[in-house]
């Protein structure tokens, strides 16, 4: 019998006891021992709960009690939730999670505090929600060098951009939709301004490439600005806009990491992936590249990853030594705009500058919409790096007026 | 330091001596030490390879070689891979495959002498090529009841639907180009018929239901009888035709397992796999679904799967028990035309017989295409078992001269 305790009873949380009600013969099976949760840690009250009396305020109840050996830390944010994990580890526990923030923030730290006790500190469920990705990535394609890792990694926003793309909806509505629905929060500025997917990405990342990718080091930008103009050139160039989160090796070994809206053409498996589900690319240099698609959030999805982590450490003796990643400063990541790609600039042009924008960037492809105004030009760029092209805007800058710059990605 | 050896020096097999060269590096770091070829059995010779001393013609050397402790049974076919994979696991050693011959027709005999003596018996490698679907599955789907598994399992038939779908290209010159390509083997049928993907479904739906589902219990169609007309209505109707493989469990806990080409809508993740991808579908009482994309077959993408797996081995000193199944007789397979499924039929109909049709069939979705010719028709049923479809078709067997019937899946 395997005693386990929950810190938070909300979404997450009483998702994770569900299963181990739910599902609990096939619990059993897997980990070939009955599994229990003892405690549960919220400031709440729950009185009507069938499960009411495992409810503590008391964090040390759950610290100083020997039979718990496993704690799933649900509760988000950074503090206390740090802290906590931090006690965890250090007291011969080990903590999986749900806490992208907290992993992006101080995943090296927990991982060596995690080897140095001998205990695990795991977070499947901390990118993509039910979909498996953070112990497929690590374990089976051990054998692959990963070069590069992409993806939809924001469920709220996606469901924004597909209803933009499909149902030609503004962007204010369509959050607005989403506020409705339940998929985006009163402040939706974690979703929409990318810092969720800049999260997971981060995470991806730093066990894809070994080092840890700190947030504040990566080119983040949400789907904001996006309008239904862009959608239209979008459609009209064969492809879509996603809000894509990726990481890539470069040959010096830096990392290029970022988060933006992107066009992706229409054959991408990326392209197809729409509504709230979330998808994630891994690029390697045996495999080619696999996908990963599914729901990236919600109760049971993201509950069933958290319950999977605890059946894997109850069910092994040895802790895992290869699910972590070296601490880093700043210089892992490189310069995002070095990078060479294609973009699409949609611009208002003074009349008969057409050609000059020819002379300047060379063959690019024009494309057009329904309805265009007079003097309305987009186009998509030759691959060059971002200096580049912000010198030949800067070249341009008395004929034409930049409405859009978004980056043409190739997955 | 991990010695390994590899039987068979195929296509597989030169792969995963190959990525134990070239990914090195990553491979030391994530097995936490590192790893050798020791010996490879094969019955030709190589002798202009740099690793031409490593050749052995004897099995017995790896046998009883007390430093390997892992082996790649990589050859194929049931005999001598049964034989000698028995022997290896008697002997103390662990062994991978990608053999899915062999572990649909024995793979719970296997996993039993692995259990007995304490090693593994894994086969990442065996379903979906580089796709990491077993482990996957197994682990981190753990805290979920899976209640479904469908794929498209064989990358040669998705090339050839693939062709026939966006180029109209009928199947013998669709089959002939995947021949020339090397996509498919001189003597197709395993192939086209459906046997492959039925051991890849008999392995997927027996990890799932945790009993063995032998591919003679599996009701098995290739794809050799379609054609471009039920190309054309399934695009008219708003979808495509994929040879799915697929495992269900029922409430009585019998399982439906079949092979078989069926319409999918358009918006269906799995209609997007094309050419000679592959994608796999699990759907959990939890999760939702979730699907996993990639490269079905190839040298290297199944090499890494092959080396993926011994990694895991190398890195864990316990064996791991419940990747495992029971053994079964025939009676964990349900009747497949018990099932209630919509269906597909395409019919050379007597003058004036059309409401006969609805008045058997109830209310059907009629389905046209470009130079329909006078007397066809083409419709889609309500949801209604094979028994009672059949039913219908006798009581319009004078009127009806049936030239497709294809099932319609949901996924």
């Amino acid at each position: 019998m395997v005693k386990v305790a929950v810190l938070g009873h909300g979404t997450v949380g009483s998702g994770v006891v569900e299963l181990f009600t739910k599902n609990a013969k096939s619990i059993t099976s897997r980990a070939g021992q009955e599994m229990e949760v003892k405690k549960i840690l919220d400031i709440r009250e729950f009185p009507d709960l069938p499960y009411a009396d495992k409810f503590t305020k008391d964090f040390n109840d759950i610290l100083n009690d020997s039979e718990i050996s496993i704690v799933a830390e649900v509760m988000g944010g950074l503090s206390p939730a740090f802290e906590f994990t931090k006690a965890l580890l250090e007291s011969g526990k080990s903590v999986v999670t749900s806490n992208k923030e907290l992993v992006a923030a101080k995943g090296a730290e927990l991982l060596a505090i995690a080897k140095e006790h001998n205990v695990n500190y795991f977070f499947e469920a901390s990118v993509g929600g039910g979909i498996p990705i953070i112990r497929p990535m690590h374990q089976c394609l051990a054998a692959n060098e990963i070069t590069e890792v992409a993806g939809i990694l924001n469920g709220t926003t996606n469901y924004i951009l597909t209803k933009m793309f499909h149902e030609s909806v503004p962007f204010d509505e369509a959050l607005s939709e989403a506020q409705r629905l339940g998929y985006a929060e009163r402040n939706p500025a974690a979703d929409i301004e990318g810092h969720d997917a800049c999260r997971k990405i981060c995470i991806l990342s730093s066990l894809a490439f070994g080092s840890h990718v700190y947030p504040q080091t990566v080119h983040t930008e949400g789907i904001t600005k996006l309008t239904l103009v862009d959608v239209e050139y979008a459609a009209s160039w064969g492809g879509v806009i996603k809000l894509i989160g990726r990481a890539k090796k470069q040959p010096d070994g830096k990392i290029i990491a970022a988060v933006y809206p992107a066009f992706l053409s229409s054959h991408s498996q990326l392209a197809n992936i729409d509504d709230v589900f979330n998808g994630i690319l891994i690029r390697g240099n045996a495999t080619g590249d696999v996908v990963f698609y599914g729901r990236g959030a919600g109760k049971l999805p993201t509950a069933s990853a958290v319950v999977a982590d605890m059946i894997d450490i109850s069910k092994s003796n040895c802790t895992s030594k290869s699910l972590t990643w070296k601490d880093s400063n700043a210089d892992n990541v490189a310069d995002y705009k070095s990078e060479a790609l294609s973009f699409f600039i949609c611009a208002d042009l003074a009349e008969g500058a057409q050609k000059t924008v020819s002379d300047v960037f060379g063959e690019v492809e024009m494309l057009s919409r329904a309805g265009q105004p007079e003097g309305e030009i987009a186009f998509v760029t030759p691959a060059m790096s971002e200096y580049e092209l912000e010198e030949k805007l800067g070249v341009l800058s008395n004929l034409m007026k930049v409405k859009s710059m978004i980056r043409v990605l190739d997955y």
